[in-house]
């Protein structure tokens, strides 16, 4: 089925477009009370991500509710780890927990593989997605980058320095790459499953990027990341990898469309360090939405002029904080969609 | 009383050193088995903070027990608010809480401006200390940055993102300075105390440096650290702003000696932004230390080898983290001082 709006699509490619796209990571969350709804009548979030109509649902809510530029499939970086045999549970006000960790070359070889098939719950919340936008907006894929699953997997839980998985890259650097591995090998089968369903465009989420030095960076995460970019070759694929700005020369030379940048990232010295080849996605400051409309207003601007009328979508810096008010993010989406740039 | 170890100082101030110094962030404290006996008699942290022969005793064990180059009192950045009018809990396992928060403009006029007297026991361990060294090597005396305090008055604890510190800075922008103005006016009077009582040179740490955007860091952070480094004439100053990767050229331009860098940081790439007028810190990862002393070695020289012989001071990108093996932090330290530049 033809786009009505393939904006996003054709940012992503470099094709010029008539205004700057707009989509917000977590723009299907917490901060609609539509979504809240809906979360509640199933039982919690997990439930939510493994029930593929409720999913589709929620994933559709903010392209009616917002006015955004693409859906997102609601779901959760941490169903690979599980898919490949560690289960987790989302812990209200604490988050993700996984009761079995890795911690030896045994249980990484009793890890297996995933595949598109072993995530049914996800491919079918696409298709059901797809057929409900009827053509309005892309679709976003989406999948955790190596290094952040693999954090997870290692550390059991959120953390603010993931020590035990970084001491597990310096402790057992071999051990770390077999397990990376098959992260990566398992990510590719999961997105070639969402593209096969139905997504239009895939984005890689490596939300613990800023963590890890630039070396340990380049052999650890971007090595597998590249791995990834260099197989997906049906859509095109933004990279985010929150809080590496000492990786950004190097991330040019991925095999992706477009990188996100984070709110911490100049957005003038970003381009000259990645170059004209790939568009950019972001970067407001999701804590700007805290503040009144006239200062939204001047920011996302100031920002829109920053990155200029061609190779950008709009978005934030991070997800959308969930106290964010309904009616001030779609003032944010509004400011972007009546923005005109100077010829 | 002259000094018989004066690298750091030496270093601080640009001049030629016979090799390079090196201290490390939170030396004094959880990874030493002579500090935990030490913090169990007295009872807790805070207690810990509160006693000056106490706070002296473990001041003074990384020098005897690592062989550092430089001590650091034993304090927390926290007691300024608590001077200021606001106490906090250590609570374990989590961290600081503040019973009270500041979230309008009759709180902040209810604060006062901390004088040196107000923090009479942290003078006082700082007498202890200079006497208990005995012209070993210098005490560094140290506060937090403006932002950094802020973030906990507001917040009222630590949190990952500070979203609740930075909505206050978008939504009440003339009250944050006001308060910042007060926080910067009483973190003189410490620093300045410190320094009375003996302190050789002065840190300010900006721990949460890194959730602000580089416009917002340089209004409500950088202004009010630089207001601070042009009041303290006395002894040399460190910045140390984690995660201010942005603000690294605007940094140069601050009356202090020394830049810290965290292990995000390329040092070359920090080293041309910041010029040559700056005694650089840093920067190792903590987690190498949990390495081999293969790979602890090899990349500490490395490390040397990248900031060179001059204007470089050895230390962590962050403090040391809690369950770290003492004998690799000796190792770490020994590596620096066997280290020879080649001229």
């Amino acid at each position: 089925m033809k786009l009505q709006n393939d904006l996003i699509l054709r940012a992503a490619r470099g094709e010029k477009t008539e205004r700057t796209p707009v989509w917000m990571m977590r723009q299907a969350g917490r901060i609609l009370p539509e979504y809240r709804e809906v979360r509640k009548s199933i039982g919690g979030f997990k439930e939510l991500v493994e029930t593929p109509a409720a999913a589709a649902e929620v994933t559709v809510q903010p392209v009616d509710i917002l006015g955004v530029d693409a859906a997102i499939i609601f779901s959760d970086i941490l169903v690979i780890p599980e898919a490949m045999g560690l289960s987790y549970q989302m812990v209200e006000a604490t988050g993700p927990w996984f009761e079995k960790t890795i911690s030896s070359e045994s249980d990484i070889q009793k890890l297996k593989i995933a595949e598109a098939g072993d995530l049914d719950y996800v491919m079918q919340a696409i298709q059901l997605t797809k057929k409900a936008l009827n053509g309005r907006v892309p679709l976003i894929g989406f999948a955790g980058a190596p290094w952040t699953i693999f954090s997870y997997m290692i550390q059991g839980k959120g953390s603010k320095t993931f020590s035990e998985a970084k001491k597990f890259l310096y402790t057992e650097p071999v051990l770390s790459h077999k397990l990376l591995h098959k992260i990566a090998e398992s990510t590719i089968n999961y997105l070639k499953g969402q593209i096969k369903a139905g997504v239009d465009i895939v984005q890689i989420f490596d939300s613990w990027a800023g963590v890890l030095s630039p070396e340990q960076y380049k052999e650890f995460a971007l090595h597998y990341i590249s791995m990834i970019c260099d197989a997906i070759t049906e859509v095109p694929v933004i990279v985010f990898a929150k809080g590496a700005h000492f990786a950004r020369k190097e991330m040019s030379k991925l095999n992706c469309d477009v990188i996100g940048l984070d709110w911490n990232m100049d957005i003038k010295e970003s381009r000259q360090m990645i170059g004209n080849n790939k568009t950019l996605q972001g970067n407001i400051d999701p804590c700007l939405l805290y503040a009144d409309e006239g200062t939204i207003q001047l920011e996302t601007e100031e920002m829109l002029k920053a990155f200029g009328p061609l190779r950008h979508i709009a978005n934030l810096g991070h997800g959308l904080y969930p106290d964010t008010d309904p009616e001030k993010v779609k003032f944010f989406v509004n400011t972007i969609k009546n923005f005109k740039h100077l010829d």
